[in-house]
């Protein structure tokens, strides 16, 4: 378990607060950030699709599991003390009676939701969901998991925090592993590696960009292509620590940057400060966006220059976006990251920077390290 | 691109001819692995659960992609050509009015389908796809890019195999990282660092236990417990080589194992050896599972020993189970494990052994290296 007993037992009265609001007697989850966040059942096995995993939470009292047997022995560990098993897989019906005769137990006929709206997908076959909702009626769980999720308590600030520094000290060890010549797909794994030296449970997430205007998107894997001279070089890394993920990026320049490059960085710092300014309780996700879009297009960008930043935690992106319709209204304990970015040399490339914050009661805390005041050049 | 374009043609064809089996005008995918396939689209950008993503398979001719403008420079790597983007997330409509004009054009009001059965799941928020529903009627893939995956192609097997030799040397590097002492999370850390310096490009997946009598289930995250002596030390890894898994594991002995844990490995080898004997084309995955079983349980085991195995491929596990219900025929190009299992001194802990192989015309081919005959010691 992942934390003690008393975290995930608030967190269950909190969500079951949520439900009341809306009239729920009983919540099914079925993706693993969601059963983690309230049961602290943390594995590394979801990354099978085969098995599909249920957690019935109540109005009250604890949550029931309703998994593969395979799992009970883990599940053993965390608060959840009912817990119904399969033996998974079954053909014929791969838990779907158990779960559809745990809903109606813990239903007793009131309303049943799950996740429907954004970053949500059922982690089940849609066969399987048919047949649930042929017995069963089950609709939104109007967003009370997200909700719950977006406002984290220091524990999780605590483990965010500890990712962070991880990636930072990764960061800071670059210039050992790249310089002109090294392919980008090497940079990648030696990267990798630092993170996993450093502390790093492991490394869900790395993409980058290599180019003498920058690179021409944010999510490519590396290729095999070696780095020059001239180059900046982006590597935007998850990594997670106690289930929770870091979310920053850090730029570098192969020798000596060109000017436009320069500049397009130190834009990047100004907007950072902009939306650190605007990063306030009380401030709306969209008062930050357009802070910092002010720095990136002269406050053209709109939904076009895609989002500013978003928040982050038990998933690499989750909760909040910085987009123009986005009104949710900043509260502390928001984590999220600051994501500024701008064409370079008239579109020839891009360049973005990424740093990763809490909000407080009186504003801000960063999570991830002050990034350099210049890029750090690599030897060329 | 993973691979030459000629090589996603064919799949593209292949998957229309068993479309045109069952009468479907056009294939939805919504999930990382199948889009993958079909298209090479290669990232990691799916750990963000924000945005969905759609590709579009029509009867005949190349997919189409309706996906968020972050990834189109991405896409348009790939054999894809029609790319229709938006600028997700847009909260009032993210993709779902692009996604049914596309889906409207290109089944001309024939028949739609998407993944419905085991291992599929949908990546979208379930109220777009209400709102889909609402406006077309898509019913099941009948489960053609689930078979369509199932039998590898050259050179998807020279990209499991390349993975199977990364895993396999720096499994023979445990010894450098692991003795009494080490506590699990470390080896875990250092286990995945020379899985990376060995080639792996990313680490997706790693478990394992320790124990006097073998471990408690095969799926935990490591803990801070330091390995003692006359433990035995499981891990169980799934690297990716050009998006393409290996998944088998491997047992070690802190200093000198007990007679109970060498027999345990001794019978799990011989299992292997009975699961090799059945492994062959025109045999079903249930003459496998039941092979292995009778040296595993005694033939008792059913469904209550979980499976014994598994195809792999794109995903740590696809395909089919190695259990008593599991009447798949072997066809040379499927690519399996074998993980048969035994439980330790009456049942006080588990081992499971596994490796990986192709069926091929005349037999298999092994894929992961040869297992030491027995337990390979680390320093107690």
């Amino acid at each position: 378990m992942t934390f003690a007993a008393m975290e995930f037992e608030l967190r269950i009265r909190a969500v079951q607060g949520r439900m009341a609001q809306n009239d729920l007697a009983a919540l099914l989850l079925t993706q693993d950030a969601d059963i983690r966040y309230l049961t602290g059942y943390l594995t590394r096995f979801w990354e099978s699709p085969t098995r599909p995993w249920f957690l019935v939470v109540p109005a009250a009292g604890l949550p029931i599991a309703v998994i593969p047997s395979i799992g009970a022995a883990l599940m053993a560990q965390t608060v959840v003390r009912d817990i119904r098993t399969w033996g998974a897989p079954d053909y014929g019906d791969d838990g779907v009676s158990l779960l559809i005769d745990t809903l109606k137990e813990v239903a007793q006929g009131g309303k049943i939701g799950t996740p429907f709206g954004i970053e949500s997908h059922l982690r089940m076959p849609l066969a399987d969901w048919t047949r649930l909702c042929a017995e069963l009626s089950i609709g939104s769980d109007h967003a009370v998991l997200r909700h719950a999720r977006m406002i984290k308590t220091p524990a999780e600030v605590d483990s965010i925090r500890a990712a962070c520094q991880i990636a930072g000290r990764a960061f800071q060890r670059v210039p050992e592993i790249a310089r002109a010549g090294t392919p980008l797909a090497e940079v990648f794994r030696r990267f990798q590696m630092l993170c996993l030296e450093e502390g790093a449970d492991w490394v869900p997430y790395l993409a980058g960009g290599a180019g003498p205007t920058g690179y021409e998107d944010v999510i490519s894997p590396a290729s095999e292509v070696p780095l020059q001279s001239g180059d900046i070089m982006m590597l935007d890394t998850g990594v997670i620590r106690n289930g929770y993920f870091s979310d920053f990026d850090r730029n570098f320049a192969v020798g000596v940057p060109s000017k436009a490059a320069e500049a397009a960085y130190e834009t990047l710092l100004k907007a950072m400060q902009a939306g650190e300014c605007a990063l306030k309780a009380g401030n709306t996700a969209a008062d930050v966006f357009h802070a910092m879009d002010q720095l990136c297009t002269g406050g053209k960008g709109g939904q076009s220059a895609g989002r500013l930043g978003h928040g982050l935690g038990l998933q690499l992106t989750e909760g909040l976006s910085f987009i123009a319709d986005d009104h949710t209204v900043l509260e502390p304990g928001m984590v999220i990251t600051l994501e500024p970015g701008v064409s370079v040399s008239g579109g020839a490339g891009l360049m973005v920077h990424e740093d990763d914050y809490v909000v407080t009661a009186d504003g801000w805390e960063r999570l991830s390290p002050m990034p350099p005041e210049k890029l750090v050049r690599l030897e060329p």
